[in-house]
Formats: structure tokens, C-alpha cells, sequence
């Protein structure tokens, strides 16, 4: 008789699996205000290794940390009219403060360009001050009207970078940087997802920006998600916000800005990528556990030996935790660390001590088979190398599998239907954009022909990536 | 001609240093939104130095991150009649949400026993899910009337615990560990703060809690200011939210807890336990920046010296800057990393090329000389030890100096004038604690004769701590 499975196939339902997944595997439940979630701590590990690894190459592109208030005078919105447009509808506000009316009522922020701009106009006198390349972590609010967790919640946890410079190729040039340096390499090195790096079309870009440049990674059931942004913003909100600085001229000129984010969506697209019939699978580079040691059952010997085996894999520098728990079953505990997507399992009973082995069991590709003990502090890092490049390497096969070149409206439409379109940007255009837009297809981006991204939207041979999307 | 001081001296006007410490210092700015604060880099960089230390605490103690969310339905906050009452003033209520009025105000978290609670209700069926440790990293808000920056923000950032447990003694147990292990250790040991750990008073209490422990700090101007707090919660939350398990026995029992938690008032108690009227002093174990190499002319072997030993440091382990901003006057830079409270500074010039020799300048006990640049590696490190320690028996030796042993309730509230007094409890008692609060003196803590944690307020010899507080 098969067993009844654990989560819904993807298959039959991927919605539902998705949920089915974040539920079992312990990854967040939904909060009690509509669109609001708890993010449990399997599922929190996860974000702050991404923001570990993110944090990392932030700093190392020369930002530092701040941190700016939650509320915001709901005036500062206001002040740049697209971005009061593209916000207004998704805005919490505080009304009562400390048992009273407020005179004014205070928005949460739902992206810090307004207060930060605020500041920037006070911190920055000459050109000595520039750049400003200010980063920071925090909770964001829009108001969800169709929530899903991790990839649209009313509330998510997001970093956001803001930077000021004194030309427009140097805020160019930085927003350039963020997209490929932090972003492309952490979602592809770290997360093992082939994002394609691209260009927003005019409809696309962020409310207040002169260009949006994104990440596109393609999902298990081939739609899109925008993984990360990095904006232009120009002197939008430097005209606004009368952010100027003194030039070495002597001349009081506006700052160029970037704007710049990803968020805890990432945990969505990282569970929709690599996520298959058992759970999810996380890569071993970001993975907070990479190996579990597993004693099948609870005798005095088997236990001193997982802990054994912990402690010298510990030392060889994975990422370990050992599951003693024997008073649990042992297939519910590998179906649990399964469902969870640890990359490597090593499981020890009372027949592996004679033979000195023990099972190690593969997430990622899947299968099991007996090792050396005294091997494991060596062939587990290499596992998890070769299972980092798996990862990485089917997401790249699913994309291109999945892609279809095309040159009318119609195969676009019908190629979104189970995956992604390349159709040349000058047979779509935006009136093209807007009726694949009626059909639920959008323009995720727009790439040279060469797969680097266009300096401008109409650059001879640019290809627009054409999908429906999360 | 004497120099016009960069701040005002500490002996004129205590809270305007501390004012103007943190404006010219670069900490903070207050926020648009009275109350709130924004947090600068260097301020941010302090925080970030802290959560480092606590998380890794927090972990070494079982406890697991996860996030809550910001938003609770008011009806929660109503479950547990303390808690509502003591929070009720300070809320914050979102009312609109998306254009629309919401059927149900929310609130804005002022913490966050109650949405946990309802989380920890479904999560823990059996005493096998027991303990449940769990931390948060946020902000949350609570309205204040007079926000001092760092000290009192209607916004403020702060992680809170929050575990349940089996029994009373497994969770009071907890509470005192996070108390010594946690908070202790990091105060005294990174801080270089002489805490004192005690128990509040009934008064003192945190709303909803049966047990209060503290942690409480002299500022230089001889006030107190509580550092942290971690709470028995005994079983208030799990009757309000039905928080039950199954025992090893089969019977339904209600879980015990606790709750704690420190904020970025942290940040304020380094300041005015640390500062004088150069500046912050930054004990070295906390620094972000724990020596600044400062090029004092602009030329180009003063540039690769100061570099190269700036590379030697950072290989020794030391957190290092390299300040070859020579377009800057070095006098300027200098003022600016006292200011700052950078302990080290080690300051090359032309001459000292020819010597072989830099000018090490501390910050902590002040002065400097001429040292070997070879020997760097080897005297950084050494004197950062020592000053570490030095800050911690400043620390000290001001807190025993400035507190009185008295008997009497006059006594103490004159004593309480310039420093802390100590009085037995038995001759203060809540009425005299009520006696005292008329002329704003508070009891911090209790203490037991021997300096630790009494188990009981009416424990016999248990002495009360008395001062004017921030």
C-alpha cells in the first residue's frame, strides 16, 4: 500500500502546496490581522542567513546601517507625486496615539524614501559628503488585499537601501552594482537560483523611479517572481525634498538617489524553486542546518555516537544539529527534517556501529547510501558543494526548458501559459504590454539579446520576458 | 586662549551633554513624528555591536529567533486585565488600513505577550514541545509624552523572549539564567557596566507579571537607569489564552513563562555610564570601531603607511579604520573620533616615517606616545584589554562611592539627591516606597545583603536600592 503523501503533489494543486509546505515544515502561520504573518523559527533561520549573506556584500558595497522611524507624517508622501500615487491605496494609518486624536495623522512606512529624504537634506552639505549610501533592516506595511504568505503579506521584513551622489552616472553606476554584485550574486551563489537580471518597463518601475532594474527567478510551476529591485530614482525625490548638496564648484546642486530591496518574499521564491513532492529542499550554502545527525534508536551507544559525529563535523565547519530526540519515532523525525529540506541526513543505528558507517541520506538529488564514519568530515563538505551546484543547476534547465522565443502577441500569451516568453521589446511595445497585461501577462523585464541588461528600453535587439507572475 | 568646548560640560548641565554628545557625535536625530528617533550609522553600528553579542547569548541559552507580527487585534490586548491597564496609555492604533476604516482596530505592538500567547497555544500540545524558547528582534511603540532619545522613544528597537515551560521552578529557573547569563554577563563583560542585579517591587512590576528581575545601572550624573528586565510570568498569559499541555502524566496543565527583554536605551546607558566631556568612550569589546588609523598629512607614503598598518591590525583582529581623509583638517578628524569615543587612535605624520614610530592616542584613560609602528600588532590588542577593564572599575568605583547605606527614609531621598542609597526593605516597605516616589525616588531593586537575587521580597536582610531614575 503507498503511503498517503505528506504535503498535496504539485502537480494536483501548487498553490495548495505551497501552503501545505510552509504549514508542515513549520515556516510561518498566517496572523490574526488579515494578511499578516508569524514566521516560525525553521522559516526565520532562513531569513537571517539570507540577511547574514546579504548584509555581508551590503557592507562590502560600502553602505552602513541605519535606522529610520516606522511612522511617517502622512505630508512627506504627498510631496512626489507618483510615489503619493503608487502608495496611497496600500497605506496603514495611525489615527489615536497615547489615548488621543492625533493633529496629524501618521502613515507606516511602506518604503523610506520620504523620511529618509528628509534627513539627507540635513546630513548632506558638500560633495565631501557624497555618497551616502545608507542601508536598512526593517518591517514595511502595505495594505494586501489578496494575501499569500512570505510572497504578498500585509507586513514584511525587507532591507532598503538609500544612497545620494553627485552625478547621475555614479547613482548609475551604485544602483548597477546592487543589482549584480549583492543581488545576482546572493541569489545565485547563495540561493542557487538563476535569476534573470533585467530591466522594468516604463509601466513596471517603482513609484518615483527612472528606472527599475529586477531579478526575475522562474518558479516550479513556471511563473515569475520578482525576487529584489534596485531603483533610479534621479532627483525625484531630491526636488521634493530639496536634498542639494555644495559642489566643488561651489555650486549648490541636486543629489542623484538609489533606492534598492528585497524581503522576505525571497523565503516564498526560494520554497517555490527548489521545493518538490517531499518539502523543500534549501541550498547548502544558505542552509542554517546542513547536516542532521540522526540516532534511529535510543540506545546508550548510538547516542554517544551522533554526538560524536556532530561534533566533528562541527569542526569541519558544517552547519550541524543532532536529532536524539529518540522518544519520537524515528520516520516521523526523517520525514520531518525531510519535509524541511535539510541537505544532508546522516542516520546511525546499532548495525552501523559494528560496521563503523553510517547512512547518508541526500536531500537534493535524493537517495542514500552507507559511508565511513571516519570519512564524514570529509565527503559531507563535498557533498554539499555538489548539491549547492545541483540546486543551481536544475533551476538554470527549468528555465531554458521553459522559455520559449517568439515572435507575436499571441505565442507570447500562450507560451505565459506554463512558462516564460522572449519576444523582441519592438513587437510588443507598450501598447502590445498593456493587452497581454488583460490576459494576466506581464513584462517582467526587458534583456539585451546578449542576456546582459539594456542600457534603455529602446536599445536596438532588446527582448522583452514575458510571464504571469506572483 | 583656551579651546570653547565641543560639548557642554557635564558639571553644567548633565542632560544637555547628553544632548549634545549625541548630536555631534553622530548617534541619532530625533524624528519627524514626536518621540520617534532615527538611529545614525554610528549610533546603528553601536546597536548592531549589541544584537551580535546578545543574539549569540540568547542562542547559547536554547532560545530560537522568530518574528511576530507588528499589528495585534485590540481585543487581545484586553485577555489579561494587568496588562491592558498598564499598556492602555501608550498605544498606538492604526484605524485605516488600505482607504479603508478597519472593522477592528489594531494595535501597534508595545510588546508582545498576547499575539504569542495565542501562537504558543497552538504550537504546544505535549510536555515534549516543552520548553518553548523563543526571541524576537523589533521595534515596537509606546506613546510617550517625554521622549528623551535612546532613554524614552515612542519607538524604540529591542528583542523579547518570550518561553513557556513545564513547571514553575523549570521557568523561574529561566528567567534568572537569561538575568545573569544573558544580560549580566554582556553588561558587565561587553558594556563594562557595574550592574546591579535585583528584584522589583510588587509596584515595579511589569504588567501581567508575577516576578520582575532588573538589571540596574548608575549614570555619571549619579541616577539610575534600568539596563533590562526578565519577567516570571507565572501563569497570568497561559489562563488569559488557554495555553495548555498535555503532562507525561495525560492531564491537561496550564504552561508557566517568562518574558525579557533589552532595547536600545542600552544605547543611552553606555553613553552616560562611558561618556565625558570629550565625548563617548566606547568600551573595546563592544566597539565597532576599536582603532582608527589617521593619516595626519596627505602625503603619499603617510597614505601607504597608515594603510599597511591598517591591514597589520585588522590581521591581528583588531576592528580598524584607516582615516586618510587628509582633505580634512586632521584636527577636525581627531575631535571627531574622540567624540565618537573610538578607543584607539593611532595618528602617522611625515616624522614619524622617519622614526618608524606612530602616536598612540587612548581614549579611554586619555594621553599618548610615541610607539614602534612592529609593535602594533602586539600593543592594539593589549591595550584594548586594559582599557576594557578599566571602564568596567571606573564604573565600579563610582557606583560603590556614590551609594550611602542609611536607615532612614529621610536618609535615603537625601542620598538619593547625588547618588543611590541602601536601606533595609523592612524599614521602607511599600509605604515608605510610596513615601518616596512623591519626591520622584524609586526603589530600582531589591538586593539580598550579599549582593544576590533575594527569592522573596520579605526574604530576611533583603535591602532596597533607592535613587532618582531615567
Amino acid at each position: 500500500m503507498a503511503k498517503a503523501p505528506v504535503l498535496t503533489p504539485q502537480a494536483d494543486d501548487f498553490p495548495r502546496w505551497y501552503q501545505d509546505l510552509i504549514t508542515k515544515a513549520e515556516l510561518a502561520d498566517n496572523g490574526p490581522v488579515r494578511g499578516t504573518m508569524v514566521i516560525r523559527p525553521y522559516g526565520y533561520g532562513l531569513w537571517e542567513r539570507m540577511q547574514q549573506e546579504m548584509d555581508a556584500r551590503i557592507k562590502q558595497a560600502g553602505a552602513s546601517n541605519a535606522y529610520f522611524p516606522l511612522f511617517i507624517p502622512q505630508s512627506y508622501l504627498t510631496r512626489e507625486a507618483e510615489h503619493v500615487e503608487g502608495f496611497a491605496p496600500e497605506l496603514a494609518v495611525v489615527t489615536h496615539g497615547g489615548g488621543k486624536e492625533l493633529e496629524e495623522p501618521v502613515v507606516v512606512r511602506p518604503t523610506s524614501e520620504t523620511i529618509i529624504n528628509e534627513y539627507f537634506s540635513k546630513w548632506v552639505q558638500s560633495y565631501r559628503d557624497l555618497p551616502l549610501l545608507i542601508n536598512q533592516w526593517a518591517n514595511v506595511v502595505r495594505w494586501e488585499l489578496r494575501p499569500r504568505v512570505f510572497l504578498r503579506t500585509s507586513e514584511f521584513l525587507w532591507q532598503e537601501g538609500h544612497t545620494a551622489h553627485a552625478s547621475y552616472e555614479d547613482a548609475r553606476d551604485y544602483a548597477a552594482r546592487i543589482h549584480t554584485d549583492v543581488y545576482g550574486d546572493f541569489m545565485t551563489n547563495v540561493l542557487g537560483i538563476d535569476v534573470v537580471l533585467g530591466r522594468k518597463t516604463a509601466k513596471e518601475r517603482f513609484a518615483g523611479a527612472i528606472n527599475t532594474l529586477t531579478l526575475e527567478a522562474m518558479m516550479g510551476d513556471g511563473k515569475a517572481l520578482q525576487m529584489g529591485t534596485s531603483h533610479e530614482l534621479g532627483q525625484n525625490f531630491a526636488k521634493a525634498f530639496n536634498t542639494q548638496y555644495l559642489s566643488k564648484d561651489g555650486q549648490q546642486e541636486l543629489v542623484w538617489q538609489t533606492s534598492w530591496g528585497v524581503s522576505t518574499r525571497m523565503v516564498g521564491g526560494l520554497i517555490m524553486s527548489h521545493g518538490d513532492d517531499n518539502g523543500l529542499r534549501v541550498p547548502p550554502r544558505l542552509a542554517p542546518v546542513q547536516a542532521v545527525v540522526l540516532a534511529i534508536k535510543g540506545d546508550d551507544a548510538v547516542i554517544a555516537k551522533v554526538r560524536e559525529i556532530g561534533d566533528r563535523l562541527r569542526a569541519a565547519g558544517v552547519r550541524v544539529t543532532v536529532d536524539d530526540r529518540t522518544d519520537t519515532p524515528f520516520g516521523r523525525r526523517a520525514v520531518d527534517w525531510e519535509l524541511k529540506g535539510v541537505p544532508v541526513r546522516i542516520e546511525v543505528g546499532p548495525r552501523d556501529l559494528e560496521n563503523g558507517t553510517a547512512m547518508l541520506a541526500r536531500r537534493i538529488p535524493g537517495g542514500k547510501e552507507p559511508v565511513a564514519v571516519d570519512t564524514l568530515p570529509e565527503v559531507v563538505p563535498a557533498v554539499l558543494e555538489e548539491d549547492q551546484a545541483l540546486l543551481l543547476a536544475q533551476s538554470r534547465e527549468r528555465r531554458e526548458s521553459r522559455t520559449a522565443d517568439v515572435t507575436t502577441l499571441a505565442e507570447a500569451a500562450e507560451a505565459a501559459a506554463t512558462g516564460w516568453a522572449r519576444i523582441p521589446w519592438s513587437e510588443l511595445g507598450p501598447e502590445g504590454e498593456a493587452k497581454l497585461a488583460e490576459q494576466g501577462v506581464t513584462v517582467r523585464c526587458l534583456i539585451a539579446e546578449d542576456g546582459t541588461v539594456p542600457t534603455a528600453d529602446d536599445a536596438p535587439g532588446t527582448l522583452a520576458l514575458v510571464a504571469r507572475a506572483y
